[in-house]
C-alpha cells in the first residue's frame, strides 16, 4: 500500500478540526513509526476493514481532548470523563469517515471507536505494518495522527 | 444484539488456548462492564465490521502474555518485546477469527490486531455499547476476554 494513503487522513483531520471545532492545526513532519506509538495520554482508535485492513489512532494531549470535547459538547470539561471519552471516539470516527470516502478503491468499513487512556500506554502495530505518523500543533496543544494499513490479498478477503 | 454473541468468543478462546498453547482455561462469571475495561497490562485489540461493529479485547497478565508467546514461538520470553507483542496480536486474531466463523449471520470482517501495553491503560467503549467481559484463570495467570458489539442498521451499512 502506498504511503500516500495518509493524505486523505491528514486532510480529513484538518477539515474536521476546522469545521467541527473551529481549531486551526499546523502539521509537522510525517514520520514512520517503529511499530509502537502514542506519546499523549488519550488515544481514539478505530479499526478498518475492506481491501486494506488497519487502524487509525488519534493520539491527543489531555488538553486537546478536553478542549475538543468542550467545543463539541458546548460546555466546560475540566477533566477526562465518559463524555470526553465519547467525544474523542466520535472525533476519531469523523476523521476516519471522511478519509474513508477519499479511499473508495479500498472499500473500507470502520469498526467501533475505542478510546485508550493511561499516561504511558503504547499502541503497537504488527511488526510487518509500519504506521505512518503525522504530528500536529494546535492552540490547545499537540496531537498525533497515526495510520497503519495493510493491503488484503483478493483471495484472502472473506 | 444478543448477549449470547459472547459464547462463540468464549468457546474460541478455550479451544485456541487448548489446541495452540496446550493451556487449560477456567472460565469465571460473565459480567457487563461499565464501558471501561482492562485490569491487566497487555491487551490484544481487534476491530470488527459487518452487520455488527465492535471490538474484541484479550486483556492478559504479563505472565500469560509471556508464556503464550513462548509457547507459540518455541523459545523462552523473559520480558515483553516485539515478538511477544506480535504473538499476542496473533492470538487475538486466532480467537476472533474462529468466533467470527460461528457468527456468520453478521458477516463479520476483522481489522488488524493492535496490542496496547501500559500498567494502567484503560480501553473505553462508546457509552451506548456495553462490553461483555469474561475472566479466565490459567496455570500461567489471569486473563479477561472483552467483547463489545453493536448491530448496524441495514441502511447505515456503506
Amino acid at each position: 500500500m502506498r504511503v500516500e494513503y495518509i493524505n486523505p487522513f491528514v486532510t480529513s483531520l484538518k477539515n474536521t478540526f476546522q469545521t467541527m471545532l473551529n481549531c486551526d492545526t499546523k502539521r509537522g513532519q510525517v514520520c514512520l513509526q517503529d511499530g509502537s506509538t502514542s506519546r499523549h495520554p488519550v488515544s481514539g482508535v478505530i479499526g478498518l476493514t475492506g481491501k486494506a485492513v488497519g487502524t487509525v489512532v488519534l493520539n491527543l494531549s489531555e488538553n486537546v481532548a478536553l478542549k475538543a470535547a468542550a467545543t463539541l459538547l458546548l460546555t466546560e470539561m475540566p477533566s477526562i470523563n465518559d463524555e470526553v471519552l465519547d467525544a474523542v471516539g466520535e472525533l476519531t470516527n469523523m476523521v476516519t469517515g471522511a478519509a474513508k470516502a477519499e479511499l473508495e478503491e479500498y472499500e473500507l468499513k470502520v469498526s467501533l471507536p475505542n478510546v485508550i487512556t493511561g499516561a504511558n500506554h503504547e499502541i503497537h502495530f504488527p511488526s510487518d505494518v509500519t504506521p505512518v505518523c503525522v504530528p500536529f500543533e494546535t492552540e490547545w496543544g499537540k496531537l498525533t495522527l497515526e495510520v497503519g494499513l495493510a493491503p488484503v490479498e483478493e483471495e484472502a478477503i472473506v
